[in-house]
């Protein structure tokens, strides 16, 4: 497979590397942590964004972390490393990808190994590649559900950059190309981080395929123009009953999908799936600064004194979800009692 | 009335002057106009936009036009002026006021009236007057629609920088400020240009109305919390069916708010009514630059090599519309005989 070429995560020499996405396009640089405190900072400023992504990070946080405190790697290890997952914990609250990988990583260290460091990074470099493999089965179960000769929305980015590798709507995107399905890539921007503009557009010229960005305004004269017949998104959270958490604009365009008849697939790894949060009602919605809406890379877009309102996700209900990709299969339609099925299945 | 001190057009010691909305809210910067080749650049470029504003311009083209052409003002100036009046209506293709006010100036034209300078002058200035007028009567019908401790959000700009002064919808939402109605103002920043981040949070920071911006892509979960109960536009063009043109990402929130069950005004001069023009289908929707998508200020935010679709209006099917306000009267649940018998109404 052709399409997969970066790792925006990457663990090398005792320390991880980090691609800063708020630099991208225009920079590709690799910071460098070695502790769990600068992990959280770096995944609060979205140097590393998107769910799965975040999950990874964590691991790999909680590694720098047991390594950190190797001095007091005695009897009593486990507590020292307690403070740091809990800054961990509250970097980023709706992605839940991030409280199930530090749920792994308490678990090997509920179990006392006899060499903690060994055995945490042996643990996140587990998640790390099953993300990836999880991805590319994604990818093919969301590609056999598109006809030949269709055109795709995305939303936000969900490539390589938003997760091990590979990605999960972009994941199924690549593939669908690969298989020659499709006949037109759009992208939108994704305001106001840009999410599209800067890492989806980034990867989708790495991988040399063809698209167009749009602005969000936009998406409903494409929708009705014909020329896309699915709208492909990750997420976030996936509660029991099949609402999905996922980037701000996500439900503006499954109420315009169903409105115009076109498919809407949400594609994300069973670790997203939350059977603990009932509905999409009971997902915290992370606000972040309103600079985020009014200033662009230093420069103030609104008129001074303006205030914005910023939420950095939405839900969608359930009853407007064709699909629910993950790698343990496909949800058409999903409720809880198929979410539940779905999540019983073996990976 | 506290809240219209914002003349975007002005005519001045036989020149135009044209407040740069490019350099908004940054620059407060009025630009002067000799001829209508100057004025037909700044309309293509966006100096002054809003449908009602390009109408007023062009007539003050038209009149800059007549001037310039003084010397031959014998028996043949009409034929003088042709090409002018054809360079100004093929300035901007979507905004009907832009044509129906060249052919008032036409008339006055085949008047042949004695002095054609300071008669278009004067016509040019009853159209921009008239247009205040209009706005004023507006924002009084569009009121009285808005119950009490309504929410309200708005969409691009359509306030005293769009028109002769007041503004369309921002006039709505003026005069129901004004009233006590409104209990929150939310306006979307509108992508790719920036109008509600740019000129209606300028206007609104000068009315100190207060407000909140929000990205495009969080009005669907704006509308879902319950705060805005009626969504309320400007037009560029309405057709005789009640379809109407407005900015990019007008009829996603048309089909959001009809899924959510907030009520959609859209404010107009009769001079936006078209009635040549069937119904949306037949309106010619302007693409722009995709540029205006990739780069901000100069500034690149896209991927290298990127693309992008950039349609800068779209079509609002008349179903979808609960209120179309112009001065002549309020058209409720528009269809063609509905518009047809407002046209008839004496203004």
């Amino acid at each position: 497979m052709q399409f997969d070429t970066i790792r925006a995560i990457q663990w090398q020499d005792d320390k991880l590397l980090l691609l800063d996405q708020r630099k991208l396009p225009g920079e590709e640089t690799y910071l460098q942590y070695h502790s769990a405190a600068e992990v959280a900072a770096a995944i609060r400023d979205m140097v590393v964004r998107g769910a799965p992504a975040i999950g990874i990070t964590a691991a790999y946080g909680v590694v720098l972390a047991a390594q950190q405190h190797v001095a007091s790697l005695s009897e009593h290890w486990q507590e020292a490393l307690e403070a740091d997952l809990d800054m961990l914990a509250k970097s980023r609250p709706t992605a839940v990808n991030l409280f199930w990988a530090l749920a792994q990583m308490r678990q090997v260290i509920a179990s006392k190994p006899d060499n903690p460091v060994v055995t945490l990074l042996a643990t996140a470099k587990t998640i790390h590649q099953e993300d990836i493999a999880a991805n590319r089965s994604m990818g093919k179960l969301g590609a056999d559900l598109i006809k030949a000769n269709s055109g795709v929305l995305t939303h936000c980015n969900t490539g390589s950059l938003a997760t091990g590798g590979f990605g999960t709507a972009l994941g199924v995107i690549r593939q669908a190309w690969s298989e020659q399905r499709l006949t037109a890539v759009y992208a939108d921007e994704t305001r106001p981080w840009l999410q599209g503009a800067r890492l989806t557009a980034w990867e989708l010229m790495q991988d040399r395929i063809p698209f167009d960005l749009i602005v969000e305004g936009a998406a409903a004269a494409l929708m009705r123009s014909g020329k896309v017949q699915w709208v492909i998104v990750g997420s976030d959270r996936i509660a029991a009953n099949g609402d999905v958490a996922n980037k701000i604009g996500t439900y503006s365009l499954a109420v315009n999908a169903r409105h115009h008849g076109v498919k809407f697939m949400v594609v994300a790894p069973s670790t997203t799936v939350d059977m603990q949060t009932v509905d999409g009602a009971a997902i915290p919605i992370e606000t972040r600064e309103p600079t985020e809406v009014l200033t662009l890379a230093g420069q103030t877009l609104a008129a001074a004194g303006a205030g914005a309102w910023n939420p950095v996700f939405d839900v969608t209900p359930a009853e407007l979800i064709d699909a629910i990709v993950t790698e343990r299969g496909v949800v058409l339609q999903p409720n809880h009692d198929k979410m539940q099925a779905m999540m019983e299945t073996a990976s």
